[in-house]
């Protein structure tokens, strides 16, 4: 949270500053910046986006792909969108797979009886009814479970692996079954792939790979692996029984959520934000993502509040199924592709998934023109310090587009806590608060709409 | 944690200046400098009792006042303290209460449906089988019930309180159900008492009163005590399940365990340093109190393991039942005044149950000319920044030792996470660190050895 403090004198200096800037052969037009700052004092005084981010919290929670928690949730955005005079609202059905956890449990047997809080880890198949009661082998990477092969044979191997960065350690979670079963395990754990634990698991999807034995697949807390660990380097012998209801089900229907302002002079020109509106089955799924879709889609209501024309389109898209196929995201970009043919003409793709915490700027990925153009557009925003361009960064959902040559942007927020939460019951609304949100929203606004204004395409 | 480094010439300096300060008309004998020295050295090189400390909870975990787990954790304490030689280990019986928590479960069923993570708070009465299904009403103070006196009859009352104080929000967790009893609710909840929560509901005690019905009081998350405020404030009717199988058994015989060595010129006069050795029935009671148990225990065998004979007797004291009870201090005290005839010979009562945090000094309540004579005897500790002395300070379980006129004082820490993790199942060895630890034995092993020594009784 920064707070918007700027004498009027330092604004006179600022605007002009940024006037003179703009200017100078810059592709961004001099209304950009009286405008700009209007968007950024309507995002900082508004109400409206922080209680519609409550009230899904509040009424929808937790929204798993296939769940009707989901479809509900999308019922409601879709109803508001409405509301909102956008020129269109409209959904895509998209095939997402269908996984439910049911009950399950995992306790410590051997030497000394302790339940386990756990997650089951998305897509895992579940246990027989009477569960698997197995001794525990602990490796501490890939590599020694490969060294220890002959001792994994009918064990429960539990990955413990400190964290390190979140794209390391998480290959435990997506790869651990399929690894440990190459090895003759019956079920495997992970401690939570996360920094810091108050007894929290965290959930998170995984893989089988073909022709390899399907295995259960959990994760357990830091806490109880580390307790693991430490008794086995006593020598002790462990014991765990693991319970898994979790189930597989046909595929189901989701949708994602479209809205737009159609681009009053290049209306086939598409500039697009948003989040995913599905998230994981625990906690309420407003840090990932219900933030970052509420975020871009107040960022589209208040440009048309405010009554701006965006010369091109301005899309909102609220991708489903990010957490455990990404089948939105694919969804989109085919039907970008084949069925809108506006691929060529997405000028670019932006996305908020890292938390609608104290942002920053973007991290984007085109050419260097586009970054220097993207670099002065963020300007105005420096009065609440989320202007800044940063070289590289995108988003899964906006992966496909990016992929395909569009260039794309994901937002930077100042996240160090994203992975105390994320994946967790402990992602709830009071992580977050309004003035970040506010500042998440003013910063998508600002980028957004001056891209629409731009008095050529953004490069690519 | 802070690393001790000091060049050789510095200390020179430092030893001398000390030696200054402690010559001019002090108590404090000559030889003690050096010998504090020694004991932060032994201290800062210790594994031991971090080790032990690892047993302690890796082993016994939860040790709640009445369970077997406790007594076996006494067990195993008095069989270590048997190899450190001390001159004295022996127990105490104390009867103490005994109350089991059972299965439990809360479910909001209205407006929405959510599973709501909780803790039964000890002492409470358990619902019966079917549970308490009623409508919540809440309310933010006791001031609030009162003046919605008449809306409660019937009702499941919250008392969602935002934390100030440990001291003023504890209040609706001790007193909570009584009041809400007064005024006719069925069952009564507390936002769990906290600065911080990932989902993460605290136990602690609760008192019923005399004459006022009994009902089922626990804690629920704050993330959901706000949850069920904000719908309550949009105007939605709550309707909440609560199931307890808790129940109050006859009370249990339990120990205080106690270790000491004998004074050499003053056998009869006892300084006395312990914490308590019961915990609640979650988490594994490192933070409270494992860790200032076997701190006290440790600082007192490395005095032994240096060879350093105290002047006075120096005695650990590993009460028992300082959660719901305080029947361990007040049965040290009762013994202490009745049998030992030694109160007027406990010349000082030291406690850690802070957690051992990295270690400030101590919190003192006694006479001005003892705070003087601490303040100087704590300047070898400058030097691991744990040797202040602040006025006023002790603990719950010498409290009835200073209410009796004994000198006490307690352990202060760095512990702005400690109501983070207090009474949770987050109280795991995980949160504290060797080195802090290491810290805390020595700050307790100077105080301690330095009161024995000192050339006259500390004066009260």
């Amino acid at each position: 949270m920064k707070r918007l403090f700027i004498s009027s004198s330092l604004l006179v200096i600022m605007l002009s500053l940024s006037a003179q800037n703009l200017t100078a052969q810059s592709p961004i037009p001099d209304s950009f910046s009286e405008e700009a700052d209007a968007l950024i004092e309507a995002s900082i005084e508004n109400e409206l986006g922080w209680e519609r981010l409550n009230y899904l919290g509040d009424y929808y929670g937790p929204r798993l792909s296939g769940s009707q928690t989901l479809e509900d949730a999308i019922d409601w955005v879709v109803e508001e969108m409405k509301k909102d005079g956008f020129d269109r609202v409209w959904t895509q059905p998209v095939t997402v797979p269908h996984w439910v956890r049911g009950k399950e449990s995992a306790t410590l047997n051997i030497p000394i009886e302790r339940n386990l809080p756990m997650l089951g880890l998305g897509g895992s198949i579940g246990t027989p009814d009477e569960g698997i009661t197995a001794e525990v082998l602990i490796v501490n990477s890939f590599d020694e479970l490969q060294q220890r092969s002959n001792e994994v044979e009918g064990k429960i191997v539990l990955f413990n692996v400190e964290f390190t960065t979140y794209g390391q350690t998480v290959s435990y979670r997506v790869n651990g079954a399929a690894e440990a079963a190459k090895h003759g395990a019956v079920a495997s754990l992970i401690a939570s792939v996360t920094p810091y634990s108050m007894q929290t698991p965290h959930t998170g999807v995984m893989r089988y790979q073909e022709g390899i034995p399907k295995i259960p697949h959990a994760a357990i807390t830091t806490e109880d692996a580390q307790h693991m660990q430490r008794l086995a380097d006593r020598g002790e012998k462990l014991e765990v029984t693991l319970n898994m209801e979790a189930e597989n089900l046909p595929d189901a229907i989701s949708r994602n959520v479209i809205a737009e302002i159609k681009g009053s002079e290049f209306p086939d020109e598409i500039i697009v934000l948003g989040g995913h509106i599905d998230s994981w089955d625990v906690g309420t799924g407003m840090m990932d993502d219900g933030g970052g879709c509420v975020a871009a889609w107040e960022a589209l209501r208040l440009i048309k509040k405010l009554g701006l024309t965006p010369k091109r389109t301005i899309r909102v898209v609220l991708w489903t199924n990010e957490e455990n196929g990404l089948a939105g995201a694919n969804e989109y970009k085919r039907w970008v592709e084949e069925d809108e043919k506006s691929l060529e003409k997405h000028v670019l793709a932006m996305e908020s998934d890292a938390g609608v915490f104290d942002p920053l700027g973007f991290g984007f990925s085109g050419s260097d023109a586009a970054f220097e153009i993207l670099t002065a557009m963020g300007m105005p925003l420096k009065e609440i310090e989320s202007g800044e361009v940063f070289k590289g960064g995108g988003g899964a959902d906006i992966g496909p587009l990016m992929r395909a040559g569009v260039p794309g942007m994901g937002l930077r927020v100042n996240g160090e806590k994203y992975f105390w939460y994320h994946h967790t019951d402990a992602d709830t609304i009071d992580k977050l608060n309004i003035d970040d949100f506010n500042e998440c929203v003013a910063t998508m606004a600002v980028f957004a709409y001056g891209t629409a204004q731009l008095e050529e395409q953004l490069p690519r």
